[in-house]
């Protein structure tokens, strides 16, 4: 087991990775109070709850649990307010602790859930996907969506506990698996070429979720995210750098039709873009692009976006929280494992789209 | 005009205080960005909107309006959902910024659509009544109700900027304005007798809204809650001592049907009892109860609770937040101006209510 400890201004907390983990009464006992609320979903109930209801019953904590639907599209008041009325209806106090046990969806519900019952109250993530325990495990995002906007209402609010098990990625989808990949090759990109590099070199032993080597990437991520939050804990500055990718993501996202191309398939595709744009700025060189494409495909995610008019690009990246004040800003890299912002005009944007006809990569 | 610098954890602002200040731009300018939501309710719109966007059209700051309807039954999530959409049909950024026109409800509601709109925006108070002046403008707590229990959902979020605005009393009901004095005479008998003292010398002209005198009350309780919130800021410890009287206000606000009592005449009865609690615990000397009694009658507040039976209370005020692990507690005073937690437990608390038949003070 590997442990990341993550500072913010409220508190620390521990970030613990490992095989098996989620058996280990002591990790969590420092962190609990009397009564536990688990939220789990559909999908991952049937696998996980079990264990985690047996080993809280041994140790005589007093539980209930909260079932909700599987999906992006329950990520809304509905599903939050099938935990407040759970919460309140089993006299949930300030010291009820909640269990995110799933994915991105659960562990943002959950998140902005535990930051305003009774304005706050203990929260443990427990991701089971790649993606979120790589990405939603620092930061404090939480977020619900709300029909005119995605991930519109929300909260900073920071974990008393992270478990990140292993085992839980082996009933993962491979599709998911691969997105998950997209944010770690994001994670050297935009901040550490060395770990870029040992990915490339340890690609097949991680496709095939050889312990050790997840272990590693997913501390590594962790540790990086945490140190570039830490300086930047409410997404003024730097932490836009792990946008990467991230806006010609969305478009492609918003184009597709949310859950046909998961997020970070979307996520590489955009990356790659990301790189030709920095190819093109005369700050990558010819053929690192080619390089990153190379690396996606690796992880059996897609290295180019699906074509679709000049027009609905510009206007789906508009819409992007990070447009400001008309201005549209892109991270884009100043050399392999190097981000920096870009202030791009609508024409540049358009000849560059164009001169590669979504089709060179 | 008078100003209270308030410490938090986040950030430092200022409370202003004074008659007209809502027409000085220039005590608005240093908190807003290109764009202002104002949210405010159907009785206070009438009264003092146009005010407040006449200033903002003549400084060319763009603004939009909410208004809701007026009272505590609406502070619910519909209400908070119209702000919701209201800030996102206009575009509203991280940069907008909300201004809360109104009493504790709009504040509370407001206060949370800052703190949970793209996980939060700035946000400025005009407080309208004299209870939000004094007990809203501190604190950070911002919420709104669930259909299972009042201010179930919330969070902990500061404002950048109040503007108390002394003017804007003219235009409140006299109960109401009683109502907030409950609460200011509270402070000085939880914390500074010599304030209590100058409340009995002055009664007469704070009542008549002495333009002086009102800020003197205001500046003082926003400074004293100042003091207890920057000790405790999220309420685990000695910010309890401002629930002074709560406890029986709440049981007699829920025994009443919320309305028919208002909070702070609850406050002012539950305060007696509070009182009457302390002189049988052997704190308070014979007489102070009756003091504090003569006071706030002179603030026209009831001074004895409504009769009801025994076990009507008991169950009440079980339903209390401030009940952890069964134990019953309440802030009692160890003598006038000095506040404590007590432990009562039920056995005492019954002989207590039955004693006093309810009809001593």
């Amino acid at each position: 087991m590997q442990t990341v400890h993550v500072h913010t201004t409220s508190h620390d907390y521990p970030i613990h990775i490992g095989a098996g983990i989620l058996c280990d009464f002591s990790l969590f006992a420092p962190y609990i109070g009397k009564k536990i609320a688990i939220v789990t979903n559909e999908t991952v109930a049937p696998l996980y709850l079990n264990q985690l209801t047996d080993l809280f019953k041994k140790n005589n904590i007093q539980y209930f649990t909260i079932i909700l639907p599987d999906g992006e599209q329950y990520k809304n008041h509905d599903s939050l307010n099938q935990i407040y009325d759970a919460l309140l209806t089993h006299h949930a106090d300030r010291k009820t602790t909640l269990i995110a046990l799933g994915g991105g969806v659960i562990g943002d519900m959950v998140g902005f859930a535990a930051a305003t019952y009774q304005r706050g109250v203990p929260f443990i993530q427990i991701p089971t996907t790649l993606l979120s325990q790589v990405d939603s495990s620092v930061g404090g995002k939480t977020a619900i969506n709300h029909p005119l906007g995605k991930n519109m209402i929300g909260a900073f609010y920071q974990p008393k506990l992270v478990m990140t098990d292993l085992n839980t990625l082996q009933t993962l989808p491979e599709k998911e698996f691969s997105a998950g990949m997209a944010e770690v090759i994001k994670y050297g990109l935009l901040g550490d070429l060395d770990f870029f590099v040992w990915i490339e070199q340890n690609i097949h032993e991680i496709m095939h979720q050889q312990p050790e080597k997840l272990t590693k990437i997913i501390a590594h991520c962790c540790q990086m995210k945490a140190n570039i939050v830490a300086q930047d804990e409410t997404e003024q500055g730097i932490r836009a750098h792990l946008n990467l990718g991230h806006t010609f993501g969305h478009a492609i996202e918003t184009e597709m039709g949310y859950g046909n191309w998961l997020h970070g398939e979307a996520v590489a595709a955009g990356t790659v873009l990301a790189c030709a744009l920095s190819e093109q700025l005369g700050c990558l060189k010819n053929g690192d692009t080619a390089r990153v494409a190379a690396l996606f495909r690796a992880a059996n995610l897609p290295d180019k976006p699906p074509k679709f008019p000049f027009n609905q690009w510009i206007a789906h990246m508009r819409h992007d929280k990070k447009v400001e004040n008309g201005i549209m800003r892109f991270i884009t890299l100043q050399k392999l494992g190097c981000a920096q912002i870009s202030e791009i005009s609508d024409m540049k944007l358009l000849d560059f789209l164009r001169n590669h006809n979504f089709s060179r990569f």
